[in-house]
């Protein structure tokens, strides 16, 4: 099979990940997909910036239309992050008939039907695996072998900087800020913060596992929301005494036809499978009517976990096509 | 697209549970798989047995030939269990250009080289998700989209039968005699508990573990294997001082290109994904160069789960049919 072109629109953090997991797994991915993957064209304004990959300078464009319009290009990987001008590069991409892969979870969200009809009616895939959860092959799972299932609940710790700074505050007794500041500097929090700690990140995760699963579009702003940054000292030794961990908690849930959803900060008990989830790593638990309670667990978020989740939708995407 | 007609060999726990969460989703698995999915024929000797499932007497036979050699079935599901004659059907089904979907650990661990060279040589789909963690979807992951991975560690609680006999040994600190009897009368284990309690099951499913994640195969008999029937509540007390749970793992590791494998109860700290893992729950906990640490937790038995992951593997057949 002859070599599948991917056009990369970004080489930040995850772009890098994704050019360095590529290196590194060559082998594995060529042998999983059936032909070799190739990134052809990198669309990045900072062609400067100092990156310890031996990335070709002659392979940066600076014009997202050299992308976009390239007929040798089969697969576009969105990597830029937010709604705009991400959104159009991913709808004008498919149709030109290109596949595309994105982790960008605020522009799924913001115009998941837009894109999933888009990409229906120019008969290309688009696939983001990445934007839920980082390397957990959660999406792959509820849209291929979990079909068989009526979905009736999801509840997941889907981001990971609230989930660090809420388990340093249970284990070291520390207050909401102390642990940000320290987070910050860690680079677990960004410098502004707002999106992770108000719960306006695992908002958007939420509608797009509503989506998959319930066959409805809630956009964010839809889904009452309450984030972490007015949780106490108090409030966390209190659930500690009664046995419990307060966790940052994405849910939805299906019942007599009629559909709840929310993202707040919820006790959990330390019998629950959710509460073990510590510090970084996110895992989204879900319950189907046949294979009842099902968790999936592992990093969400990190250059390499998420290059792991667009690897493998470029993989799926490679595998569909015809192999003539 | 026209019906898919499967074949069906077993109608015990498994297979009525097959039945039913077909009966139960079938728009859902209808919309899934793009085509409606039909239980065509029933291979079982047992028909005077009374099923809580309206099953037509007339779509019994008791010969194998009329599910193998029937041009109309597409797809033969084997839930017979046990090494022969299981293997032979699956094996002519296959040589009659008919996939095969099987929950049976014991064949594929003893012949999962033949079976999957026939399934290649006669451009045929062998899928087998239900063998391992029951309704987990672990199998199609490693198999899908973790494929961009090289595998380094592979962990897993995939017996429920000796994770709950530890698990009560543990919470309740009772001798290992009395929580099998318990078991045994609540139906988590079996009359002739052998096979699980002297880790047997586990090292069949790990044979199958180890050839999806490093593409060798492993004999089960050459699995170093040891059970849980000497494990004392001594033993289990020391563990829990030291902040410990015995778990019975079945593990194999990849490092500097030599592979380590063994199914053995092992101290697991409090600390460890695993460790929460309770009764008769399943998890499987592998590693990944790019992923890093994922664990997938579920029921790993019980017939809904295991109909899940059987249902999940007929879906994924089906859509990969030419759609002519």
């Amino acid at each position: 099979m002859k070599a599948i072109k991917i056009g990369l629109m970004g080489l930040g953090n995850i772009g890098t990940g994704l050019y360095k997991a590529l290196e590194m797994n060559r082998a594995e991915v060529e042998a999983a997909a059936g032909a070799p993957v190739l990134i052809h064209k990198i669309f990045e304004k900072d062609v400067d910036k100092k990156r310890d990959i031996p990335v070709d300078p002659r392979d940066f464009t600076q014009n997202p239309r050299d992308i976009i319009d390239d007929p040798e290009i089969d697969i576009v990987v969105e990597l830029l992050g937010g709604i705009q001008p991400a959104t159009s590069y991913m709808l004008d991409a498919m149709k030109n008939k290109k596949h595309v892969v994105t982790a960008n979870k605020a522009a799924l969200a913001a115009d998941l039907d837009k894109l999933s009809e888009t990409a229906a009616a120019n008969g290309v895939l688009l696939r983001y695996e990445a934007s839920v959860g980082g390397g957990i092959p959660i999406l792959n799972a509820l849209t291929s072998v979990l079909t068989g299932n009526k979905f009736e609940e999801v509840l997941g710790i889907v981001n990971g900087t609230t989930n660090y700074i809420l388990t340093k505050m249970t284990d070291l007794g520390l207050d909401y800020n102390d642990v940000l500041k320290d987070a910050q500097e860690k680079g677990f929090a960004e410098a502004d913060p707002t999106a992770d700690v108000e719960g306006h990140d695992a908002a958007n995760k939420l509608t797009i596992l509503i989506a998959l699963m319930f066959g409805k579009y809630v956009r964010p702003e839809d889904i009452p929301t309450t984030g972490i940054s007015n949780i106490t000292k108090g409030q966390i030794e209190e659930a500690k005494a009664k046995g419990c961990r307060i966790k940052l908690l994405a849910s939805a849930k299906s019942s007599g036809g009629k559909l709840e959803y929310s993202v707040k900060p919820v006790q959990l008990e330390n019998t629950h499978p959710l509460s073990g989830v510590s510090n970084e790593f996110n895992a989204i638990f879900v319950r189907g009517n046949a294979v009842g309670e099902l968790m999936f667990y592992g990093k969400g978020a990190g250059p390499l976990p998420t290059a792991s989740a667009v690897l493998g939708d470029i993989i799926e995407i490679v595998r569909s096509l015809p192999t003539s």
